[in-house]
């Protein structure tokens, strides 16, 4: 334990965060729901309301990362780092760019076939982003290290599934699409998709390392 | 207030690295100014020059961080944490080297026409450099941490409405340019010049948890 | 020195990580040997073999890490803060990983043509990873900081070096590469190996961030 941990143990910590955290988290979840069911609906007018959700719920990661990051100057014992809880919520806030990135380019750059990979990937996002909320669930009590641990782990092996898809699917356009724009289109899009799990990866990071400082 | 902060308050701190830090601010903003000026010069000879004052800038920058880091090894009290001067200083670094990357690239891939999208994102970049500096400036004294703060929150909406343009401009990319691997060239450019607004914004992170840690 | 750093210059530190880093280090720089094999291998199943090498030292890194992190959970004095050991590890497992990346590529690609550009890469991130080895074994005694700084300088002019091969590479290929698709193909590939350089380069950081604060 160091100085400081010592202190920190000493002295009341603040718990105004951790609702904080927890709609940080949900929002993220909403964001892969709604992309899931955007790349699977059947109605174009369906998919869009759904983008749109995905573009509106982005808009709310930003005004949740603003509150936190007001709390971050006002309390004084915060229960983490305070570098921490920045890193925590600036990671989470990449998840629902690059989510929010795929979902946009979608529509931009006017994509009608909807294959399985972008699915599948768009599953792994979103398998991804709910195993980030129960470990970020846990934060509160941290009793249960291990829960939040293997979340972590769960989350890095679906990032590693995440690019044997992409790379096999890229594979498979350099076999088959013969038209180099409209790969590159479709490279775009899963790139997007496979950053978002990268993403989620780093957001499972951040919380290894404030789970490593508590031990 | 933690120990290290309570003991770094007693303590006379170097005052040695504010002229360094502006010196890098400076220098990057050179940089964004004379992109600027290459991406809209008319004679081709002029463009030239500008580039070649990029790339000298940059060089310009490693030394200046050469001389921080060795500051680092002198000094005994900094005025922030030593890995936060580390990071600010690094990220500067990637800003001047996407700038640098945006224009050795349109060199070497011998761009002629300079698109309305290649000028507006150029000029982002500029703005966002303004305002790191105006941010770093005021590292000297603290007591204006608003003005950190706003400089930092215009430089992530700078991010986001370079983002917008990125993307609207390789829709359109998509929808007219025919010749495959034009669309590539143009599409290389743009993303160096969409990333250098994306560095600026780590940044503008790094400042906004140094001020965090001095709340 | 701060209070921290006066704690733990009087508690003794618990060696236990030195081999772990070592092995890591020595594991990162088989896999970059490796990859240059590979990449020069004249038969097929031989480069299939050391593609085969590559694949399993970077499943080695994971477990590797992973006995790290549980020794970060275990030990009460760490030589280093908790979060460098955990991010030169993550640094670590990224230049695995890309080095693993480019490799599956040629693999998945099905790239024939092994060009001076692709080799020359190659030996760029072989004659980095041995510099983070010699970095790394210097860091047991830390009685030769230069020894460790000059590794990383060299690590960071290696990452511009590759730059610019990677840079001139592409140039070349939008001057001579008709085919869109193959263009694309090579460009990936390039771009793997050029972005393991760079996070050869964020190790050597994380490295110099840990010897500014034993500074």
């Amino acid at each position: 334990m160091t100085i400081n941990q010592f202190i920190s143990f000493l002295l009341p910590r603040d718990k105004s965060f951790y609702p904080l955290f927890e709609k940080a988290a949900e929002n993220l979840r909403a964001s892969a729901d709604n992309l899931c069911l955007a790349v699977t609906a059947t109605a174009p007018e369906q998919r869009i309301e759904y983008m749109r959700m995905v573009e509106k719920l982005e808009h709310k990661g930003d005004e949740i990362a603003h509150e936190i990051f007001n709390e971050l100057g006002k309390n004084f014992i915060t229960p983490f780092d305070r570098e921490d809880i920045h890193r925590l919520i600036s990671r989470i806030d990449d998840v629902l760019d690059y989510i929010h990135g795929a979902s946009k380019r979608m529509e931009l750059y006017k994509i009608k076939h909807f294959t399985p990979e972008i699915i599948k990937l768009s599953e792994l996002i979103q398998t991804s982003t709910h195993e980030l909320h129960t470990a970020i669930m846990e934060l509160r009590n941290l009793k249960n290290l291990r829960k939040i641990t293997d979340a972590c782990v769960r989350v890095n092996s679906i990032e590693n599934h995440a690019d044997d898809i992409f790379d096999n699917a890229v594979a498979k356009l350099f076999d088959e699409e013969k038209n180099a724009v409209e790969l590159i289109k479709m490279k775009e899009i899963l790139s997007a998709l496979e950053t978002a799990t990268d993403k989620a990866e780093d957001c499972a990071n951040v919380l290894e390392s404030i789970i490593v400082k508590t031990a």
